[in-house]
């Protein structure tokens, strides 16, 4: 397998996680933690579905990761750009390698991430565009409401 | 009540989570979401409570403090200086104005929260201070783990 195809079928899994969060009625983004090839765990976006305002997919994602030490030797796939606390998270723990989805529905703190020597790669997948567009024109207070009302 | 003596009253409330954390043999940090002197929610480290890796003390705060959009009217007390997860919750939901315990036994993201607006105090406060060394020196791999291995 070619470093991009393991790239893209990592990120299949994020994205699959978002799609799963639209079926339950939830905000479409989905993230996951893998080690090379090894999915470590997933998460999806629960504001909605727990009614929490702290479970972006991202945070989800390291909840089900567990308590661990390696994280120097994961990477975190994101259908979406870094809000702020998920960066935060990524440098508490200090993974070293984000993959995003997409950045055009929302710009997130991909700066702050690579100034702090995180490695960013962004896919600028379509179809995650597109899930998020869908939802904010559907729902722009509850995506308001997931970024803090800006 | 002058200003000075509601945010001693208020931190109080976030050093006494943080007590409450110690007795259950948790990290001993704790927080608190207040609207001028109305309590809004409290919480603390539950990492080893609920073998939690995201449940940092203003996590579980933000989390028990519900999904709201008045954040703008909120002032957060922590007993220690902010770790880059909840300096990224801080940013997220535009919390404006945050009282720290104190910044002693770790710096925290304090210039990061200036730089983007966030007013910030620092009591200084040796209570806090004192219990974050016992913990540090009892059990040094689990405050290890906690701030992601640095």
């Amino acid at each position: 397998m070619t470093r991009r195809s393991e790239v893209r079928s990592c990120y299949g899994v994020a994205l699959a996680e978002a799609l799963a969060g639209l079926d339950e009625g939830g905000i479409p983004i989905g993230a996951a933690l893998f080690r090379g090839e090894e999915l470590i765990a997933t998460g999806r976006n629960r504001r909605v579905q727990d009614d929490d305002p702290i479970l972006h997919a991202e945070m989800t994602c390291f909840r089900n990761a567990g308590r661990r030490t390696d994280y120097a030797d994961l990477t975190l796939y994101s259908t979406l750009a870094p809000c702020p606390m998920y960066t935060g998270a990524i440098l508490l723990f200090q993974v070293p390698r984000v993959v995003v989805g997409e950045s055009r529905t929302f710009a997130g703190e991909l700066d702050l991430l690579r100034r702090r020597s995180v490695d960013v790669i962004v896919l600028d997948d379509a179809g995650s565009a597109q899930l998020m567009r869908t939802m904010m024109s559907a729902h722009p207070e509850l995506w308001s409401e997931d970024i803090g009302g800006r």
